[in-house]
């Protein structure tokens, strides 16, 4: 069966693409495979990577490159070696990963953590075993390897299931792997991730959540997410000491190596951990191994999550209701929004709606 | 009831203490408690810690002081309140930590991690509560808080045991507390603290213990300790890619702001955990935030252990007849021991004797 569809999408052409600057025009899928899916993209959250990929700040970007990993649309064609349970038609999301290896022999793959096999793909700017490229979401069309496409629940609206595909996930998998459930629990940075792990934290029965961010504005919003408190490193004094020895996790998302990395330790309780989700561009604030031992905590990073926690916590969302903070953009009006989402204006997470595929 | 002896013991006056000279002199002990226990040293360990203190390479030092935490002697003096199993004449030891609130509000003492109580006082060169000062056990006598003072199983030697007391629970604490059984453990730095480190790994069920140093040198004792594997990172070719993701827990030891950490971090499996307990004077190596999120794995810190752990620690030495790696020296020689230990001559802990006291 060929395709009646042509994949096409806003393409990043060079560093510069990060300064509003894709351009429309088509591209070449992955080589189809009969475990693939086709998806109609009707909705595609902006992610932070996005921007930082496209201006090369990981390291060079292979251009021409279509970004976006929070992905949900229409299956329109679906592999006949397809084992899950999706069907034409269905409404189906991806999120950050496209591909592993799967193989049995795979310690990673065969123990449900297939978000750190060594061969794992990304969704957008890396290549699959054959060598085709893989392109995300700010598209018409995308493709993705079943293993990696999730049904969305129907309680879910699309332009809230979008982001959680990979910014709530982001937030979701360090809570549950470190069992948030009666902790206190501390959300670094309060943007597209942290609300999210304001939010998730909550509905995960987390005994107390508090929302850590440099300034005061935000205090109404991130109590009105659920957080029981806030606290505003730029204006609240001393909130290192009032605050010592007062929670049990901290899941930071700023992405700076200039933040008070030892105070946030600070607030952390004897063995608490302090888990890592942004990727600052250059190192990690200097750290005095005191810091660690005298409380015998824990700093950790942590990536995505396993497609099975992306279920799960679709499911989460479903059962509690959970109402992600989201705004609605036009796709056509891309460049606009990745300019406004680099300069920290989502309130707290922008959505690309493709109002042609709807 | 008076004493009827008086506390002497080495004293650094400065910090040019630390090249060997400490001079014998008598010292006021803290002041008595009904709580507390009187015990005439036989046995004291030599800690890179003491070295540390002597030079106020953690800050300035409380001259003149006493140190030396790896304490074994005899009960000579038991308080009246003391609600322990200790009688006169019991062999007994004390290590690192001498004293914490132990009330019951206490977050810490009512959880069984005392050695994390916030009013700790450790061993040497502390206040107690009444401004009195804690004095170690390069000395004739050593007075302690009952609650910190441990019976040494009889199974033990008496040299073996003192530097289980600080050197054995630092590393026996992160293997249990990181349960290590079953697992695959890498401990890095096979000095005095390292040594106890393979030893307790083997003792309490990892899968493999792989030691790690510099040199090749130690290659042959480490295998002899009972290691599966050792790796000489001076000299062992592509050592970081060759052993990459085998290890599921790393102990450290090592005590330099200088070592290659990330390649260290390269060794774990994905959501492995390295554990450091040396504590460099300065600033751990700097680090990419990528290097902890890219395999979910955590860096933390460890600090000694608590009393229940160093009962279990000196219970299971007893039990699988565990052989510390020690050499004695008379405590009259401490002056050339403490310039050896720093120059790394020990294989693999120094225990002084006072020979006056057996």
């Amino acid at each position: 069966m060929a395709n009646e569809y042509k994949f096409e999408g806003w393409m990043g052409l060079d560093a510069e693409s990060a300064k509003g600057k894709l351009v429309w025009q088509d591209f070449e899928p992955k080589t189809w495979e009969e475990t693939d899916v086709d998806i109609k993209v009707t909705h595609c959250g902006i992610c932070a990577t996005d921007l930082h990929t496209l201006r090369s700040g990981h390291g060079p970007s292979p251009y021409p490159i279509c970004v976006g990993h929070e992905i949900v649309g229409k299956a329109v064609r679906v592999g006949k070696d397809v084992k899950k349970d999706i069907k034409v038609g269905d409404r189906v999301g991806v999120g950050a990963m496209n591909s592993s290896c799967l193989k049995p022999e795979c310690e990673e793959c065969s123990t449900g953590i297939e978000h750190h096999c060594p061969h794992m793909v990304v969704t957008y700017g890396s290549n699959y075993p054959d060598g085709s490229r893989s392109q995300g979401g700010y598209a018409n069309y995308h493709r993705s390897p079943s293993h990696f496409v999730f049904k969305i629940p129907v309680e879910l609206r699309s332009e809230e299931a979008a982001p959680m595909l990979c910014g709530g996930i982001t937030m979701y998998a360090p809570l549950v792997d470190n069992d948030c459930r009666g902790k206190k629990v501390g959300i670094v940075g309060v943007g597209g991730l942290g609300h999210f792990g304001i939010l998730f934290a909550k509905a995960l029965g987390a005994r107390r959540v508090v929302g850590i961010s440099r300034k005061g504005d935000k205090r109404k919003d991130v109590l009105n997410m659920g957080a029981d408190e806030y606290i505003a490193t730029d204006e609240d004094e001393a909130w290192s000491k009032h605050h010592a020895r007062s929670l049990d996790l901290i899941v930071c998302t700023v992405n700076s190596n200039k933040m008070p990395l030892t105070d946030y330790l600070g607030l952390l309780r004897v063995y608490g951990t302090f888990i890592q989700v942004g990727a600052p561009e250059d190192v990690l604030p200097e750290l005095h191994a005191g810091a660690l031992i005298g409380k015998g905590i824990k700093i950790g990073g942590s990536m995505i999550g396993s497609p099975t926690q992306i279920d799960e916590m679709l499911q989460l969302a479903a059962d509690m209701k959970i109402k992600a903070w989201v705004q609605t953009v036009a796709m056509r009006d891309v460049n606009k929004a990745i300019v406004d989402q680099d300069a920290g204006k989502a309130r707290y997470r922008y959505t690309l709606v493709n109002e042609s595929n709807l």
